[in-house]
């Protein structure tokens, strides 16, 4: 059994066909156009098509999409994407037209990677868990008992708005302070380096000489090689992450907290300090909870794509 | 259709009959003996049998317990009660072998109360909503889509654990600091009244002459009447239980909050404070959840007994 899948995502699309253990047979990653949704999904469907013409003649059962922004999943419309200025896109009725699915799934891409990993990953063991996307944003999705909790407008899982920092907060892309996104995400890990070289000069320069850009992926990688400022600015994102983790795991007793997204590849070097705040915020009967990088990783959008239709 | 209902709470306890529509038909209260669970229980025993001999021949369908701590509801035994001190107390085999209900159902109060709400309050509109109990401490539960969320180990609700406060966190009960519990519950208020007592001779002299305690109830009833201290007292807690609330609708996109318990019972003082919080710190598209203060009253505890098993 194969599924097409999409992933619209804010930068890169991915396109693919995936079958009913996961596999990506096929895939094409392409950067997302922006000014234009139609022009965009013109080209979503050239890769679709490319990648099940690499998979032989076998038909898919459906087509799974993730759509970048809130989506009313019922009526398979994207009802925002911020960053794009899409707004009401029928994603639905667009692909109903030019393809010949049958069964076409349009969800939010945040709970489609929670779904994916019920599916896919970790949930062939934990039906009760938080998955959390820390990457420029922070997003997240609730599954308690196997099922997603949509909540009463399908908005719920908003854990990058959770908010973990009272006394400075920093100013969120939401407009509000002191969420989660705007203290623990990859866009705060490196506005923490610009505000690092700013104060401190041979931190600056030794950016400077090896040509180094101020983002998580860069702090990541010279935490991982000893650097005491990127050490410290990961610490501080831990901190808020570990935050945000605690508000999850005292209210909904999951039994693993699932990472996935840029910033959570860098699990290893932030886990310690997560846990450590973890256990000073959640009560002691939720002591334990283990937090896990997703089991599908890299492929976890695509494969929740998938699985919307599987 | 009856049911005989018994809500064992850390001062006091009630036994009832309850009918199918939510009506409390006789009802005994008495305080909980906490030197000697059996003691207590035998009495509790007592209190049932006088109401239902109250209700005349009818035969309830079934004996819903509360017990005041977290709860095993499978095993339908009371894991610990820390303010009395009993531990892995066996309630279904006590009231089994005591009593001739065929159907004994034990749950959590917390989570009785929301079950209660469910069958006999504001849930006959609303499916989506987190309870929340602000008394003496706080306790919450979370109803999603008609259905209890209880988390991997039956612990989730814990909202009196949420933290508010990381600048100067008061301690609380659980041994962490900053939770909403000791932040924003009876408890919480009781001691900003004295420590306004200690600051301001004018406030202290006031309680002494009118032989006012500090409690919560005393500071609602001088909030009322438009004493300044008292006003800012409740403004602040308003501001933890905004917090609080806020991190569950970010979370859990429920449609309302219901509030229970004695705090609760001042939420036309608080509602105000607590929404503008609310409104800060929840994304845009959640705004709006309305706060409603149980549609069950005082008697939300013992109707949730009665629901457990109707």
């Amino acid at each position: 059994m194969l599924a097409a899948a999409l992933d619209i995502g804010g930068t890169k699309t991915m396109a693919g066909i995936v079958d009913q253990d996961g596999r990506v047979l096929s895939q094409r990653t392409f950067a997302t156009y922006t000014p234009d949704w139609q022009r965009h999904f013109e080209e979503c469907l050239e890769a679709l098509h490319a990648c099940m013409n690499e998979c032989g003649a076998e038909q898919p059962v459906g087509l799974g999409i993730n759509a970048p922004g809130m989506t009313d999943v019922n009526r398979r419309i994207l009802c925002n994407a911020v960053f794009a200025g899409w707004t009401n896109v029928d994603v639905y009725s667009y692909f109903h037209q030019r393809t010949s699915f049958s069964r076409i799934i349009v969800d939010n891409d945040v709970n489609s990677c929670a779904i994916g990993e019920l599916r896919f990953g970790h949930g062939s063991q934990y039906r009760d868990f938080v998955w959390i996307t820390v990457s420029t944003g922070v997003g997240g999705a609730v599954v308690s008992d196997g099922r997603l909790v949509r909540g009463a407008w399908g908005c719920a899982g908003e854990v990058g708005h959770l908010k973990v920092e009272y006394d400075q907060p920093a100013l969120c892309p939401c407009g509000q302070r002191g969420c989660l996104e705007a203290q623990g995400s990859g866009t705060a890990i490196g506005r923490m380096m610009r505000q690092a070289a700013e104060r401190n000069s041979e931190f600056s320069a030794r950016l400077a000489q090896s040509h180094l850009n101020t983002d998580a992926k860069t702090c990541a990688m010279l935490a991982a090689q000893g650097d005491p400022v990127c050490k410290g600015i990961l610490k501080q994102a831990a901190v808020y992450i570990g935050r945000g983790i605690s508000y999850c795991i005292n209210l909904l007793n999951p039994k693993v907290v699932i990472l996935g997204g840029g910033v959570a590849t860098s699990l290893p070097l932030l886990v310690d300090d997560i846990q450590s705040v973890v256990q000073q915020s959640v009560i002691s009967t939720l002591q334990g909870v283990e937090i896990l990088y997703t089991k599908n990783g890299y492929n976890a959008a695509i494969l929740g794509a998938a699985a919307l239709v599987l």
